[in-house]
């Protein structure tokens, strides 16, 4: 199906960026290839709720064949991606290479355990759905253990939750989970009053949420302790043992522990031989390609950009891939079709604003120069995400698991697939196998 | 919580036999347990949909903690059962052991590979959501392989899909991979032809729906033929090899084998140490219980009860199971209030009918003495489905998913988690020791 005399545009990685890239490049005259090594794209920014049971992994999720099927010049392919060769334009993957003229590289983030891997299978993180059904199977399976389990401390370990790093990604984890053991479960348990479970939240910095305006750190934090979250800011993880975590000298016992502290760019990175950042990211230049090689570009998480004035580089969110993918997209279009030297536009950011929700009714929000707390924030968060969800019918599907969470307090995505046979949730061999 | 006076009631299985005996006691002064290993009931009838991607595992599962909530003499545990011991009336599970008075036995059952159990690795069978979200994966696996296959032989063995087996399981996934590949997929791939996806139903015995009134199994070939499944009756299986399968002595290169061919009792039934039939099954007494044991109820898949003036023990189909868990929850109830020897009231079954789906707007029905087929049958089989699905929630996402589907084609479960990264599918290794 190959037409050698058109050009090659290979992108690495189905999320935001790589879609939004490959979308710019709809009826343009390229033999386009979007390999990814999942069959889907997630919209990850609400990956906690598929983590804590309200969503199902499908209604968060679309094969991203199906996303492109429309777009004639593009074909799909499930590969995991081992390097890049720069200097020979090749992308080598399992079981194959592609050649290309123009390359996006776009393959995201993994968990940063700043040099602590082998924290990864008791403390799990969350950025992929495979992630997100492990972190379900663990908290629903807490929630057995401590129901028979008859020694009072080694029941407190199991209703025990800990999550590190405050975030969006952890306030929204932290304020779900105490949802789910204040309002979804306690009718369920004999044995247990799931009331009492404890969630902890524990942040390295000084403040929750910290690129969001101070104001709304504190509100955060007012809205999270309301609804019973532990807050301890200011606090590092210096151990993560059998029994908990140690956080500054002081040890909690707990079973559970999320791992929602840093992320960094995928390993690809290395391969592009190009200056990276302390979180592995490519630094790019002002247009987005890598330096030295005026036919690649890396975006969205792989991507180290810091816009004229700023002193911090563009933070690893939805919005900022997708800004990049398109204007990715356009600079490898006209670079095409004027047949000459690609054109070298700086990438400019729109900041549209950012959000976290703490809990049922409570949101914080920031649009421009205004701040939005409380159930407003909530409501502006549901419509965005809502909007944004990549396909009609998962957005309907979205809204009415959402309505009958909202009224009911109901949670239908509560099913332990897999492992779920075994009565304690030691499976760490197990997690890390899968990975 | 247990009160020692009150009798304890242990109930083995969360499926449909279970859950109706566990109903049958509500209210009722007993100390009730349902052990199971998984923390859902599943809806089995509509895990060929799942297995297809018609419908997520959410919409047919719910944590049998939930279904039983509202029943305060009901605890519900997460136990893999090891061993029952009759005469000391416990009950051995993983971590710990259960006392009874009385108990049902209601474990289910497996897949029968007659002896070759390493097949299983090449050809899964549809038990439980781990082995539909496995069937899912291989089938949507295979075209992504045949995608970028270059190997005319290989591309079509991956396009192959031999299922062994012509009851309704087996009926109904051939009829649905056949349309997916027809009517779902062939606009998203690029280099292949979707639609020339090879779909073969093997049987061992003389027709299809062997269940069923003859005239039905001939409409029912005639139907999975016009949508293009090629079924071949009275053909054994004599070997599954890596390649494909053998079929009386003809090899069919297929790397997509599923196994609907047989079921054999849990292998709990040999704990009770009474007789079992040629499928494992406890041979029960006229009012289910397990001969030398009255205080031990066997029921659904797990007894094997021949009514009087039939030559056949009763199938393995949900409705049996619920009657006889209602049967056996009735029996130890009036034990108990009678405070007497408890009475033994023979088991009657009343059938209402049988149905399978062949494919969009096709079934067979038969309802007493009436016989229904095509987009009638198919009505009666969506409404019976719907009506039957445990909880009122999951039914509504249930209709949505099916009028999506029915309008448009879509199937939205279209995701591969977990060891979707490769690019071959033979992740024999893993899916055993999922197991």
């Amino acid at each position: 199906m190959r037409d050698t005399d058109r050009p090659n545009v290979v992108i690495i990685g189905g999320g935001f960026g790589g879609i939004a890239a490959a979308q710019e490049l709809a009826g343009f005259d390229v033999d386009l290839v979007v390999l990814d090594r999942e069959n889907h794209h997630v919209f990850q920014p609400l990956l906690y709720q598929v983590a804590t049971a309200s969503l199902s992994p499908q209604s968060i999720s679309k094969p991203i064949r199906s996303i492109l099927r429309d777009q004639m010049n593009c074909d799909v392919a499930l590969a995991n991606v081992r390097s890049i060769d720069p200097e020979r334009r090749v992308v080598e993957y399992d079981g194959g290479t592609a050649a290309f003229d123009y390359l996006v590289v776009a393959a995201g983030a993994r968990h940063d355990y700043f040099g602590h891997d082998d924290w990864e299978a008791r403390a799990p993180g969350l950025k992929s759905l495979a992630d997100a059904t492990e972190l379900r199977r663990r908290i629903l399976l807490a929630f057995e253990t401590a129901e028979h389990e008859r020694d009072e401390g080694a029941r407190r370990g199991a209703l025990t939750f800990v999550i590190v790093g405050a975030g969006p990604t952890g306030v929204e984890l932290a304020g779900a989970i105490k949802e789910i053991a204040g309002r979804t479960l306690p009718r369920e348990y004999r044995n247990i009053d799931t009331t009492t479970a404890r969630v902890v939240l524990v942040e390295g910095g000084p403040r929750v949420l910290s690129s969001f305006p101070d104001e709304l750190s504190v509100r955060a934090v007012r809205d999270l302790e309301r609804i019973g979250v532990e807050v301890r800011t200011g606090m590092s993880v210096t151990d993560v043992t059998e029994t908990g975590i140690l956080v500054n000298d002081d040890h909690i016992e707990a079973d559970n522990i999320f791992w929602a502290a840093g992320v960094k760019a995928s390993p690809l990175a290395e391969s592009l031989r190009a200056p990276v950042d302390d979180r592995g990211r490519v630094i790019v230049e002002h247009d987005l390609r890598v330096p030295g090689h005026p036919r690649i570009f890396a975006i969205g998480d792989m991507a180290s950009f810091t816009p004229a004035g700023s002193t911090q580089p563009l933070p690893g969110v939805a919005q900022v891939a997708i800004q990049m993918g398109r204007h990715a997209g356009m600079l490898i279009r006209s670079a095409i079709s004027s047949s000459e030297h690609a054109p070298s536009t700086t990438f400019v950011y729109r900041d549209r604003g950012s959000m976290a929700v703490i809990g049922k009714n409570r949101a914080v929000a920031v649009i421009g120069s205004s701040r939005f707390t409380g159930f407003f924030a909530w409501i502006l968060w549901a419509t965005v995400h809502i909007a944004f969800l990549v396909s009609f019918r998962n957005r309907v599907r979205v809204l009415y698991d959402w309505a009958m969470s909202w009224l009911f307090n109901a949670r239908d995505a509560r099913v332990i697939i897999g492992e779920g046979e075994r009565h304690d949730n030691n499976a760490d061999a197990t997690t890390a196998d899968r990975r």
